[in-house]
C-alpha cells in the first residue's frame, strides 16, 4: 500500500488548498472531520455523513478503548468496517478525554492511570498503549499521546509538560513504527507562549512526522489569544506537511484559522449544537427552540441542500425540537454537518480563486453575534 | 377528486388481498400502517419510511392536537406537506390517547373535557371537533371518535358506551360530511362480547362508512379472546369495505388476524421496539442489549435488506445499543418496520399465491416464544 501524502495546491496569503492523499481516498484540505465518538457520528448514518460532503472522520480513542474496546473493534474486523465508514478515520491519542471525562487519573512519566467514567474499571494509557489501540481499529492517521494540561498554567508548568509531551511523541513515533498507507501526526504544546510552541514544532520536526496538530487551544483562552498562538506557531511548521488545529471550532474560529495557513479541524460543536436544537445558517446561528420560528414556512437555510432545508419549515423544526423528537437530532446535525463542509469547500474555493468576496469571510467577523439568542 | 374506493384481488380461506385507492397511493392490503404520533415516525426520516415498503401512515389526533395544533398544521399546509409524507395518512379520532395519556378527562354526551399531559391545559374533544381536527389536518382516513371503556368492564357498561360510540358515529359521519378523496371509518366496539359487536356492526352499517375498524382490542384481553372477537364480528362486516383492526400488534397478532379477514393494522411495537434494543427477525426476536451479541460478526438478520442489516454486525448493534446512541434508535426502527413490511408482503404473496408454506406462518405458532429474553 502506497504512503499517505499531502500536497499543496494553490495559497492566498497564508491560507492553502490542498489534498492529503490516503490509500482510503482523497482528503481535500481544508478539510473538517465530524467527530465519530464511540463508532458513530451522533443522529446520522454514516452514508449520509458523506453526502454532507466529509472526506474523513475523527473517532475517539478514550471512547472506543472503553467502550466496546479496541481488541473488539479488531476482531470485527476493524473501525472502518465496524461502523460502516469506508472513506479515512484519523484518531486522537485519548490524552485530552482522559483529563477532560475520568474521574480519577495519576500521570507518571510511564503514561496515566485513570478510572472509566463509564463503570469506574482501572485502564491505563500511555504513548505506546494509545498507539496499539490505533492500530487495532485501523486508524489511518494517528496521533501522539500528548499530555494536556489545564490551563491557566504558570510558565514553567508549561514547560515541564511540553518535554514530556516530546518525550512521549518520541515514545509514539517509535511505537507507530512503520505501517504502510497510515500516517502518524505530532502535537505542538507550549500553552499560549509562542517561544515554547516554536520550541515544541522544532523538537516534533527533528523527530519527524507526516502531519503537526496544534493541541491545547480552544480550551477557554479566547479567539485572539488562540489566533495569535496559530500566527507564532505555523511559521515553525513545514509547508509540506498538513496542519490540524484540534477541537476547532465555530465557524469564524475556522474561518480565521485557515486564512492563518491551517488544514484540517475537528469539532463536536455541528453535532452537538444539532442535538440542542441550533443550526449554523449563512446569515448566523438561529435556535428552533424558539417561538418565533413556530409558525414559519420558511426553509432553515434556503441556500443549503441537506434533506431539514429542502424537505421542512421552520416551523416543522421548531415542532420537532420542542416535542423532542430524534427527527430534530437527526435534521439538525445534518444540516449543520453539510453548513461545515459547505463552508469548507467556500474556503477551498476562496484561496482556488483568490476571491475576497466568499460568504465565508463574513463569519470572521462574529457572524454569530447576529444569532438570535 | 376521485373517492377513495377498495377492490379485492383474492381471498384464501378468510384472508383477502386487496388495494385501498386513493389520490394520494394505493394502499396494498393486508397493510401496516407505522405510527406517526406528533408528525414524525420516531427515529425516521419519512423517505426513509417509505424505503421500508410502507403505503401509508397513522398520525395522532390527540397528539397533533396539543402540539403544535391542528391549525397550525393546516396553516403551514397540511400534515402531508408539514411532515414531507406525501403518501395516504390515516389518523384516530383521539378517543383513545384521551383515555390513556390525560390526566383528568370528564366525559359527557357532548364530547370529552380534559388536560394535557405536556402542559395542563383545558382541552375538549367532541364528535364534531374530531373530524375538524382531521379534516385540518388533511387527512386521508378519518376515523370517528368512539368512547374507549376501560376493561374489564360489566356488559352493561359495554352496551352503555357501545350506544354512545354509535351515537357519536352519526354524529362523527355528519361532521365529516363529502370530502372529495377522503373516507371515513366507523369503529366497531362491544367489548368481547359477539352480540354486542354484531349490533354494533350493523349500527354503523347502518350509518354506511367506508370501512370498519375494530375497536377495544389488543388491550390485555388476550390473543385468543382477541381473536375470538374478531371471528364474530368479521361476518357481521361488509365483504367491500376494508376491515382495520386498530392497534395491533405483535407479528403473531397479525397473522392470525389477516388468516381472519382483518386488512389493516397500526401498532407502536415495532419503533417501539427499535428505541428498546429489540429486533424482529425471520426467527423470532433478539434483544441487541444482551451481552451474547457483543462479539458477532453476523448481520441481524441475513434475508432483510435494510441498511441495519446489509451494513452493520450484530456486534456493532450491540455497542451503539449499549452506549445510548441515536443510531442504534434509527437502524433498529428501520430494520423492524422493514421486517413488518415484508411480513405484509408475504401475507400478500400468501393469500394471492395460497401458500402455506409461507415464513409469516411460523410466527402464528408462537414463534416469539423463540426470543433470546
Amino acid at each position: 500500500m502506497a504512503e499517505i501524502h499531502f500536497t499543496l495546491k494553490k495559497t492566498f496569503g497564508n491560507a492553502r488548498v490542498g489534498c492529503l492523499w490516503t490509500p482510503r481516498g482523497e482528503i481535500r484540505t481544508p478539510a473538517f472531520m465530524p467527530v465519530g465518538t464511540a463508532a458513530t457520528v451522533k443522529a446520522m448514518l454514516p452514508e449520509s455523513v458523506r453526502e454532507t460532503g466529509a472526506d474523513i472522520l475523527l473517532g475517539n480513542t478514550y471512547h472506543l478503548m472503553l467502550r466496546p474496546g479496541a481488541e473488539r473493534v479488531a476482531s470485527l474486523g476493524g473501525l472502518h468496517r465496524f461502523m460502516n465508514w469506508q472513506g479515512p478515520i484519523l484518531t486522537d491519542s485519548g490524552g485530552f478525554q482522559v483529563m477532560s471525562l475520568s474521574a480519577i487519573r495519576k500521570i507518571g512519566e510511564d503514561g496515566v492511570h485513570f478510572q472509566s467514567h463509564i463503570d469506574g474499571h482501572d485502564e491505563f494509557l500511555s504513548p505506546e498503549r494509545a498507539m496499539d489501540i490505533q492500530r487495532l481499529l485501523g486508524s489511518d492517521i494517528q496521533m501522539v499521546l500528548d499530555e494536556c494540561i489545564a490551563l491557566p498554567a504558570g510558565e514553567v508548568a508549561v514547560e515541564n509538560s511540553l518535554a514530556r509531551s516530546v518525550r512521549w511523541a518520541k515514545r509514539s513515533k517509535i511505537a507507530f513504527g512503520v505501517q504502510a498507507g497510515r500516517a502518524c501526526f505530532g502535537i505542538v504544546q507550549g500553552g499560549t507562549v509562542p517561544r515554547l510552541r516554536q520550541r515544541c514544532a522544532e523538537e516534533l520536526i527533528a523527530i519527524g512526522f507526516d502531519g503537526y496538530a496544534l493541541g491545547g487551544l480552544a480550551v477557554g483562552e479566547g479567539q485572539a489569544a488562540m489566533f495569535d498562538t496559530v500566527d507564532a506557531t505555523v511559521p515553525a511548521l513545514p509547508a509540506e506537511r498538513p496542519r490540524y488545529l484540534m477541537g476547532v471550532g465555530k465557524p469564524d474560529d475556522i474561518v480565521g484559522a485557515v486564512l492563518r495557513g491551517i488544514d484540517m479541524f475537528d469539532c463536536v460543536l455541528p453535532t452537538r449544537s444539532g442535538r440542542n436544537g441550533q443550526a449554523f445558517i449563512r446569515d448566523g446561528t438561529l435556535n428552533l427552540r424558539n417561538a418565533r420560528h413556530a409558525e414559519s414556512s420558511e426553509p432553515l437555510d434556503p441556500q443549503c441542500g441537506c434533506p431539514a432545508c429542502r424537505q421542512f419549515t421552520r416551523g416543522y423544526l421548531h415542532h420537532v425540537v420542542k416535542s423532542g423528537e430524534i427527527i430534530a437530532a437527526m435534521l439538525l446535525t445534518w444540516h449543520n454537518l453539510t453548513f461545515y463542509q459547505d463552508l469548507m469547500n467556500e474556503l477551498r474555493v476562496m484561496v482556488d480563486e483568490e476571491r475576497s468576496d466568499s460568504w465565508a469571510l463574513c463569519w470572521k467577523a462574529g457572524n454569530s453575534s447576529r444569532a438570535d439568542e
